[in-house]
């Protein structure tokens, strides 16, 4: 029981909901479960007590883990994972994520992406820590049903795919979302919070922009995902 | 100079960016600018100083204020400025957000319109203050843009508009959203965070659904209402 660090094999999901969602999707990772002695032991409680029953999972009541990792008032449970290496599914299209920098973004950004069934996900480094209990909250859980893998560099990525199609999305690009045509299997790249891609991207695949007014310099980055992810399987939905 | 209060008619814009967008759209509102003693004065601030002499603006070298605000690190200039009305454009489409509850939200929510010049929003009340320095810094200066309404109930927005064409978003709609036909002038509605809109909805209009996996409860707002703004507005970019 410890402060959450990135460097250590140990995670939390802070709140009912999400430990729900942790026994739910991994119950096999999960060491064990805390539980804050003001929690009134109403239905969440019930749902948690079963589902560890049937994972043996301990169910711990301290007040401490909750002071130490900072949660929220209204957070009586906590559940205590073991991080997990995650594997891409094959030849599934990819959505590529360069030095994301923000903790509610990324977990936006999962939720969506689970959302329209867009499961495969990478992350180009340096970015933020995809267990960091901030970034699983705000993806309400969704994290636990993704495949997300990191790289060094986005040319070690490149070595690991051969026949993507790539479609860097960038501010400089000429083809609309609306009118590309995105061949399988594809990467959809996006760069960081403030400054999207650098130029580089424009010579490798087909760039591609999501047409706006020039009032706004750029659509935050989590919607900018979320609008392609929406669009590119509008057909499945 | 002081605390932001709701109920108070002052509000502020926390960096330089944000408050050269407010010397530029809206000069007349700007009361003072404020620098802190810490900040480097290059290319900003001389942006900034050009605008306040233009607009006979007093700048103030102080660095009280920064802390009364809880001004982040990096931010070095803050613009005060009067709160002010707006006014609906005559037969627009709206954007209504039925007690929108986060700051963050409700900036991104704002940036996104102004991106797809949907320009007027209404918001029914209780509802976070869109004048609150968090809002307008998630808004990046979008705010000084748009027009937007409070109402105390959707009831008493209702008797302002006769001939408006109402769709509630909502997950027990029928209606999908790439396959709805919205016939102008029209009112796209979205509820809380949290809960969305209540039942009663259902029966105004016609509902619409922005279909997804049921691995997620729902799309985070700002995400759904971007979407949906994107697609009613996709024939135009």
């Amino acid at each position: 029981m410890g402060k959450y660090k990135r460097e250590e094999n140990i995670s939390y999901t802070l709140g009912t909901t999400l430990t729900i969602e942790l026994l739910n999707s991994k119950p096999d990772i999960v060491r064990r479960v805390y539980i804050s002695p003001k929690l009134d032991k109403g239905i969440g409680f019930t749902e948690i007590t079963e589902l560890c029953i049937i994972n043996k999972v301990e169910i711990i009541e301290t007040e401490k883990i909750f002071k130490i990792l900072k949660a929220k008032n209204n957070c009586y449970i906590i559940g205590e994972f073991n991080k997990y290496d995650f594997v891409l599914e094959d030849d599934a299209n990819h959505l590529v994520l360069v030095n994301p920098s923000n903790d509610g973004n990324l977990g936006t950004i999962m939720r969506s992406a689970l959302g329209f069934n867009f499961k495969n996900i990478i992350i180009i480094k340096p970015a933020v820590d995809i267990f960091e209990p901030k970034v699983i909250r705000a993806s309400m859980g969704a994290i636990f049903n993704l495949n997300i893998i990191y790289y060094d560099s986005f040319a070690d990525y490149l070595k690991t795919i051969s026949c993507y199609n790539l479609y860097p999305f960038m501010l400089k690009a000429q083809s609309k979302l609306k009118e590309t045509e995105f061949k399988e299997p594809y990467s959809l790249i996006f760069g960081k919070e403030d400054s999207g891609l650098d130029n580089n991207y424009l010579s490798i695949g087909q760039s591609v922009i999501i047409p706006h007014e020039k009032m706004i310099d750029s659509l935050n980055l989590p919607i900018a995902v979320s609008i392609t992810l929406y669009e590119v399987t509008k057909n499945k939905y």
